[in-house]
Order: C-alpha cells, then sequence, then structure tokens
C-alpha cells in the first residue's frame, strides 16, 4: 500500500516544543491543528456533495452500489494532508479562493482510489483501512477494483471544473500535473516497483538505497509534491516559487515515507488502525531497513532543514508550511 | 466485459450491396474499410509513441514491466473504432489536423484500460482478448490493477495536452466529456449495473428491457457517444449540430452493443478470438435475450434509420459515418 498510518481525522501534532525549537522562524503562532482540521472538514463537505446520488450532466445513472462503496473509500477518514498542502500551499502564494479547495480534493480521490486498489487481494490484501473493513471485504473484489477506476476517475473531472480557477489554462495543467504524479511515472509505477521489490516477480530482487528512494519519490512522494506544486499552479507562480515549492515538496514527501516506515517498526494496530510490522513482515523495502531507525530519524532532521530551507522566501507567510513539514515528520499516527 | 467482438485489426465491411441499399444517401463513394484502417494505423503509431519508456516532464521514472504491461493492452489490436469515431465527426465539421486523432487516443485509451479490468479473475475472468493472452494471464493480477490504472491516467494526461487543441478551454471540455463517459455515472457504473444483473449480489435480480437499456448505453454506449461528441468539441460545433451529433452517436452506441450481443449468440471462438456464448451462459442481460435475435435484427434496422435521420443535416459530408453505422450494425467481428 502507498499510505501506511491511520487516517482518522483527530489529528495529533507530536509534542509542539519540539516542533518550536527546530527552527526560529516558527514562532509556534500557528495553531497547526486547528488548521489541518479546519481543511479535513471543507475538504469532507465537498467530498460528500461530489459523491452524491444524482447523475451530472453527461451522466446517465450512479449505480447505488458504486456510489456506497466509492462514500466507504472516501469519507469519513483521513487527515486530508493533500488537499490541506493545496490549500495552505495556495494560500502562501496569496490564493484563498475555495478552487484550491476542490483542486484538493481531486487529489484526496486519487489518493483514496489508491487505497482500495493496493488493500485489494491481488496486492497488499488488506482488511483493515483507518479502523474499518477496506472496499473490497465490506463490499467484494469487483466493487472494489470498480470503485477505485471511478474515484480515480471522479479525481479528473473535479480538477477540470471551472470552481477550480476561471482560467481553463490553469485548469489543463493541474490535470497534466496529477496525472503524472499519479500514472505510470508516479504513483501507480511506484506500486509496481514496490510489489517488484518485495520479490514477487523475482524472488532474488533486493534494492539499494538510491532504487528505495526511487520507489519512494514515485510510491507517496510524486502525489504529495504534486498537492503542493498545484497550489504554485493555481496561484500562477512565478518559477522562483515554482522551484521553492518542489523543493519544499520533495522534502516533505521523503520526510512523510520516513515517519511511515517507522511507524509500521514501532507503531501498533490499535493506533495505527491497521496491521502494524507487515511491511517488515513483508520484506518491504524501506529506508528505516536500509538506514536503521536510528538513521531514519537523523534523515528526518536533515529532511526538516531542507523544508525549512526551501521556504525561506516566503518568510512567515510560510509558517503553516512549515508546521506541516513538522508534522509530518514527528506525527506518531 | 464491456466490449465483446474480436478486436484484429483486419477489418471486414459486410456486403457492401447491403449498405448502398439501405440509404439513397450512401451512394458507396466512400472506401469504409480503407478509412477505418488509415485512423487504426495513425493510432497505433501515436500509442506506441505515448507508451515509450522514457519518462515525461514531472514523471520520475518509468518501471519497464508496466510499461511491457501497458503496451501488451493497447498495441497490435483492435479496430480503434472510438478514435475513428472521434477523427470522422470532427473531419465532418471541418476539422483535420492531427489533434482529433490525439483525443482519439484517449479515447482508446480508457478502452483499453476497461477491456483489462474486466477481463480480471475478479470481474469477468477471461484469459482470451483478441486472440492472445489477457493481461492478467501474460503477467498477474496486481500488474493487470496497475496496467488499468496507469491507462487510464494517460488517457487525461493525453487529453490535457496542448496537440489535442490551441485551446486550453476545449481541451478542459474535452477531459469532462471523457471522464463523464467513463466513470461513476458511465461506463465504469455501467459494468457495475452488469454484474449486479448477473444476479452477482442478489440472485433473484433480473432486468427488464428499459433497465438493460440503461445499462447498455452506461457499459458501452457512453464511451462511444462522448467518441463522437469529442469530434463535435474539437470542432466547436454550434448546439444543433452538437445535438445531431449525440443523436447519431446514441443510435449506434446501442447499435454496437445489439450487434455485439447477435455475435456472442452466432459466433464461434475462432473468430471473436475468444471464448462465445459466455454472456448467454452467465445469463448476462442483453436485448437479445430480451428481444431474440429477429427483434434484435429488427432495432438494428430502426437504429441505423435514426442515425441516417440525425446526420441528415450534414449532407454528403456525413457519408463516412454513415457507413460507419452501418459497420458497426452488421459486423461479423
Amino acid at each position: 500500500m502507498r499510505d501506511r498510518r491511520n487516517l482518522q481525522t483527530r489529528t495529533h501534532f507530536a509534542d509542539p516544543r519540539a516542533a518550536a525549537n527546530n527552527t526560529a522562524m516558527n514562532k509556534n503562532t500557528i495553531d497547526f491543528p486547528a488548521r489541518l482540521a479546519a481543511v479535513a472538514a471543507k475538504t469532507e463537505t465537498l467530498l460528500e456533495q461530489l459523491l452524491g446520488s444524482a447523475p451530472l450532466e453527461g451522466e446517465i445513472a450512479r449505480p447505488p452500489r458504486l456510489v456506497a462503496a466509492m462514500r466507504h473509500a472516501a469519507l469519513d477518514g483521513g487527515k486530508r494532508l493533500r488537499p490541506f498542502l493545496v490549500v495552505e500551499t495556495a494560500a502562501m502564494l496569496g490564493v484563498t479562493h475555495e478552487g484550491a479547495l476542490m483542486a484538493g480534493a481531486a487529489f484526496e480521490l486519487v489518493h483514496c482510489y489508491s487505497l482500495v486498489h493496493d488493500d485489494l487481494p491481488a496486492m497488499d490484501d488488506d482488511d483493515l483501512r483507518r479502523g474499518r473493513a477496506t472496499v473490497h471485504k465490506a463490499f467484494d473484489d469487483a466493487t472494489a477494483i470498480l470503485t477505485g477506476d471511478a474515484l480515480l476517475t471522479l479525481a479528473f473531472d473535479v480538477m477540470a471544473r471551472r470552481e477550480v480557477h476561471a482560467d481553463a489554462a490553469v485548469r489543463v495543467a493541474l490535470v497534466t500535473e496529477l496525472a503524472r504524479a499519479s500514472g505510470l511515472g508516479g504513483m501507480a509505477g511506484g506500486q509496481m516497483l514496490d510489489l517488484a521489490a518485495e520479490g514477487r516477480f523475482d524472488p532474488k530482487r533486493t534494492l539499494n538505497e538510491k532504487e528505495i528512494a526511487t520507489l519512494q519519490a514515485m510510491k507517496t512522494g510524486a502525489l504529495i509534491k504534486f498537492a503542493c506544486r498545484a497550489g504554485a499552479t493555481l496561484a500562477q507562480a512565478d518559477a522562483a516559487a515554482r522551484a521553492s515549492v518542489d523543493r519544499y515538496g520533495a522534502a516533505i514527501g521523503q520526510a512523510f515515507q520516513i515517519a511511515d516506515d517507522l511507524l509500521d517498526v514501532e507503531g501498533d494496530a490499535k493506533t495505527l488502525g491497521k496491521a502494524a510490522g507487515k511491511d517488515a513482515a513483508a520484506g518491504k523495502a524501506t529506508l528505516v531497513a536500509a538506514l536503521g531507525t536510528d538513521g531514519a530519524r537523523a534523515r528526518l532532521k536533515v529532511l526538516i532543514a531542507e523544508s525549512d530551507a526551501a521556504l525561506a522566501p516566503f518568510g512567515a507567510k510560510a509558517d503553516t508550511l512549515r508546521a506541516a513539514a513538522r508534522f509530518i515528520a514527528e506525527r506518531t499516527t
């Protein structure tokens, strides 16, 4: 699976003193958990509307079973980190309209589709997600396949909507970015590499550190990085700002995966809402396995410093994204 | 599965005298098989380029196994009917640039993804497609799931490209149309209804004729109808022309499915390149089962008349689309 932590809406911002100490710029004036929860609540409302039962123009009917399975997959769950990154990156760059929320919902739909497909018996075979039955357990395998397909398709539908941005050129750029981050050369490709790294197609296959980094950059990093970039695209930011946002997104994408792998090693099923230790048992390629837990923690510190460096040009406007980097690196669920 | 005929590139335009007799407007001046083959060849070249191994901007790497499986799914097969409908509808309305071919490739990628997922053991469990092993047989189930996901994602990537149309507003409209035709309220929803109609979730479930028509309009009709509409969108056609094209697309979409169901009843595995009689054995809901073969043939005649009526405003410019309707209704593979 591409995403291994408990995605309940409750958020725990690990020790705020630690976060405040990590950078002089973070004056701890950001109520990060409140901001994260606010975007999550708005995203939930939006997804609820998007997954209604009435067909839209160009649709013939919405089969109730498929609607129910899509709602099971997408509603009432998750920190909604990707929408948060879209919204807060856009806000840092001066865009505060609701379009960022709509674009964020498109990212969340892609994220949810990936979880549904990755949980399938043919993939990672997981029964539990967010403390609930996975879609193929609550429904069946065929319904889960179609649910993922329909969530992915809806993501592009949503990203193309006028509510995202008045300028069609911006929307079409967002569609391209979402596709590149999600497909063959991004998330789907990363899952392919992850299955290969398990030795599924060649039992002797092992990855070196560089190959693990590529795998993880694709599997989870790409969507996180592009969520940030989407904020910059919505703001029609200049090349320098885009480069800074990309640098930040790459750093937190890596931090996200390392923190995830640490949780798999150190977490327990009750806190995680799903089985722990599964990656290690499956012989999954992780940087924690390659670097050890101490090495992984040291890498997280480097990545926080990298994200701070990337955000330096934005001054205090970047405080929320600075806090987000710490949240991602230090989270306990 | 959504598409039940042999998709080899060889095309057989059933008895040309019959086609010529069906309408006074069709002067038989169109070399239909040659036009169909020409678009298929160009589509093949384009798909070959789109499924190369080099990552594009925004992609990290293209895993060779996934590229190979996507190529297995998408190359060297099919009449490429959906690209043909995009290209020829656009041409009828005066658009002859290569953008229609690129838009057509996006439709074909969606079509190919649907075949890969529908063939999975959890869905229709087919081992043979176009006379070759299906993706999950040639590779494995997990790879087939990711292959479908990546083909669908690539379709939106392709539709958003500048080569499709210089105007971003046109591209974004095409993205929306493709998503609506393919997703919850279109093709994916139709496959959900088809599984339900098999009695998979409720053994007592049977469909009446109207429900079968809705199912089929979603499962196969939507993508065919929207392929035609995409041609009209590319041409930025006026409302009257769009309505005519929609009417034509709806008629040929229905004809396509009825001809398909007739082939399932009457074809043999050698000609079809896959098992015949499977739908009947599975108790699939078809109009042939509801109307009988004679009733189904009578319905095909009505649909050809309907498509001719829809195309009347376009005069001789519509000759290729008229021939396409006959090809669809009368094909033997």
